[in-house]
């Protein structure tokens, strides 16, 4: 009679790399394996996409928060799109829903959520972050950590989950 | 490959009445029934926990977007909670993110989700409105409908979710 | 060192009728006397804008809440834009922001501001409101109260103000 | 006829430095001897305080974005409190809001509203920044400069101003 565990991957949209997108995707069918519930940014795009098609394709659900005020460019993979018509302060809807934090490459909408992700107490993982990423949010917050794999960040959101905790 | 349906229920928290109550489960049944997904504001009170209990029991899944800022308060039959930080602000998201939106009972948040779904353009039933709530809102918007019946709502909601229509 | 007094102009844009811009344009001009600030939806339609015309007009400061994420749309005669990015979402923080809530004219997003108002429990004074809307507001909370003219409403709002009560 | 230009500091709230906070009250009072208006996140704590203490005593206007639901809390310094209810959300409406972006110190706050900045294309400047927050903003964005001291970052702020750039 719990609610069901939603974990949240972000990263770029428009700008992510094939390494990003190949990490979220692979990350979306683990959360799937789970029986967890996959939130994402919800758009056609980059991390957003790919995790979800991930998550779909084996057998996920999958939840979209989207900036718009209508469904126009949901993610084809997303089942359940929520529609904030908030532009970039869905954000802050976004972790906030998101029991663990799992981050997949580096932009400025991915920087926002996981300051605010930070902010909000959400644990986070950030997946072979760049060096840079890393020292700037390791000495924000130890609330951060970071993973070297999608199953080692699969583990870590695990033991969150596991173990009630709000912290990793 | 599109999206679920997801249909909302609104109605008053600590304020409703029984045959709110009453109201409301029946519609989150039948919300279910059709395989549809309900949307309510998701706290353990009144219209939106007799939304969501219904529609469990029947099987059905159920979202509940959360005013606060973590997931302490919400009916133990919300499946999805959205936690949104927003308080009332979320209102707009309820609406937005609802292709049909179902009322039972009338207090100040609900009034102000019928007011903001007329301003986005989402279709409106109130189910057995009171005259004073029924002209004022009629007046307003030919969008919102009236149903003497949960069973009577569902068929307008039907009507537009085959039609693929925004409108009734 | 205690911050200004805002006081909130809503009523419709696009179509809102003479009478309605009339009215708000009196109620900036009398806001503007008493020494307190305007606060409206800020853009350039309507009551927002005939609103802040008058408060500029007799001296006083105008804020404009807009919907956009830019400043285009906003009226001449807002001297502080707030730009918030959250479409009708920003309804709710036109109202927090709010001393007293003054309306002029109904539309879907005035009802919104008025239903926000009540549940945030600001006081709400309807300014020559119709039968349909005076009954439907009065009803849900009787911190609702009607003036016959802008004179009137500038009364209780001053009631309000020196008193220091949130009530009216 | 033109709004008054507003311009933003932000940095750490109760987490602030005593270097943060005197950066900040002299970035205050140097808008407002420019006759800018001020934008903080209005709450009585670290940056926002000391910024609007500098901008009010060299006598300019202090608006204050609030994440509550209510005044309690803001800086004494704080001429108009915009109060949005969103919790950190209301940090999307901060940058929206600011012609130009300046950043004293840092936390997870801060650094979701210079994200939410890069993403919103509203330019932003680092004062004094360390070389992490350096390295990670100005990689995630060019629109991000860095000023070696307030004079600079006033130097820059003027130059957005007098050109009606968007950028620096």
């Amino acid at each position: 009679m719990t609610p069901k565990i939603i974990i949240g991957i972000f990263g770029p949209g428009e700008g992510a790399s094939t390494a990003d997108c190949e990490c979220a995707e692979t990350l979306g069918a683990l959360i799937a394996a789970e029986g967890w519930v996959l939130l994402t940014g919800g758009r056609a795009a980059g991390v957003m996409d790919a995790a979800s098609r991930g998550a779909r394709q084996a057998g996920g659900t999958t939840i979209g928060v989207l900036p718009s005020a209508g469904i126009e460019g949901v993610s084809d993979a997303v089942d359940i799109p929520i529609v904030t018509g908030l532009r970039e302060a869905r954000n802050y809807v976004n972790v906030l829903s998101s029991r663990v934090v799992l981050v997949c490459g580096m932009g400025a909408g991915t920087a926002s959520e996981v300051a605010l992700a930070i902010k909000a107490k959400r644990p986070v993982v950030l997946v072979r972050p760049s060096d840079t990423t890393r020292q700037f949010f390791c000495r924000l917050s130890d609330r951060v950590k970071v993973a070297t794999s999608p199953a080692e960040a699969i583990d870590l959101a695990r033991r969150v989950v596991n173990c009630q905790l709000s912290d990793l």
